[in-house]
């Protein structure tokens, strides 16, 4: 692995703050923001500029929703996730979402509707995440990355729910994009009953 | 505002992985981690290694959830949240709960459970958010650090659920924490009713 130099650079610099950028990345940079506060105390920040990412609730035809168990190089530990990643230079985030579920799981989607989305760490990023459903589900081979370590699994709504509640499932956009997955879901069934 | 190095510092290098610190805040470091994938190619992913949070979801005696109205610098706009935090050195994980909700809507809270935990985003942090409810709550002032923007509310369970699913709740780990925050008031009432 090469020498590389991550030396800060100055971006912007007006009279409320300067910003410095301490890395460029493929998915996202790391700025440093500095300001004075109130009372004049200087403040930094860091911020990671991300450039979005996307995650997928995939649903089988008979109910059950596909999920990853993934291996995060930042824990060295496994969760239990919807399969996520980041947007692309000049992809959309749909394009976004089907990439991912079939690179992840293997899974080509007939159809994707958005389900909402969420700004995951707001207190030192500005990474949105945007959140879809896809159903027609067509299995496949999924192409994972060197560095991932990716297995598929199926669970039961139901089954998931009470993950959640147990305190098994640990990563907070799959209990956040499972939330909205219910959401929609009791007001279509809402719909269909009146 | 000084002029300040944030040169690469190397922290650990071994047979497998690289490390090197690009920041050392007191909140959290920016590490810059290599290694090589399973077919060789070399792979770098910035990790955010995060002291810990903590997220509480405030109970009024009347039923209602307290949130506030954070400006977030890395937005440049305001989301609304429950009140969260970093973990400060040597504090245990409720005292900072308990400090997060005094400093930032100024209710001490009379009783404060632990609801679960979530790792806000794996892909590139570390952070795990502690959530808490805290009940048996006394009104005081708010005590907001120099570059916090913060104003108080008060929302209906009922009214929050239908923020969410409108999309006007933003921010991940909000909505995940009500979602645990429903999970425990379902089996609660369950075991009540049974």
């Amino acid at each position: 692995m090469g020498e590389r130099r991550h030396a800060p650079i100055i971006v912007s610099v007006d009279d409320e703050r300067q910003i410095r950028t301490l890395h460029r990345g493929p998915v996202f940079d790391v700025d440093i923001v500095e300001w004075r506060g109130r009372d004049g105390t200087p403040v930094e920040k860091i911020v990671v500029r991300h450039r979005g990412a996307v995650a997928v609730v995939p649903e089988l035809d008979d109910g059950r929703l596909v999920l990853i168990r993934n291996h995060r190089h930042s824990l060295d530990s496994w969760l239990v996730e919807f399969c996520a990643g980041g947007v692309a230079a000049g992809e959309s985030s749909a394009d976004a979402a089907r990439r991912e579920l079939a690179e992840e799981t293997g899974y080509r989607a007939g159809r994707l509707d958005p389900l909402g989305s969420f700004f995951t760490t707001p207190g030192f990023s500005d990474e949105l995440m945007q959140v879809f459903v896809a159903r027609d589900l067509v299995a496949g081979m999924p192409s994972l990355e060197p560095d991932e370590r990716i297995e598929t699994l199926a669970m039961d709504p139901e089954e998931l729910a009470t993950a959640i509640d147990a305190g098994e499932i640990r990563d907070g956009k799959t209990i956040a994009a499972f939330r909205l997955w219910e959401g929609r879901r009791d007001a279509t069934s809402a719909e269909t009953s009146t």
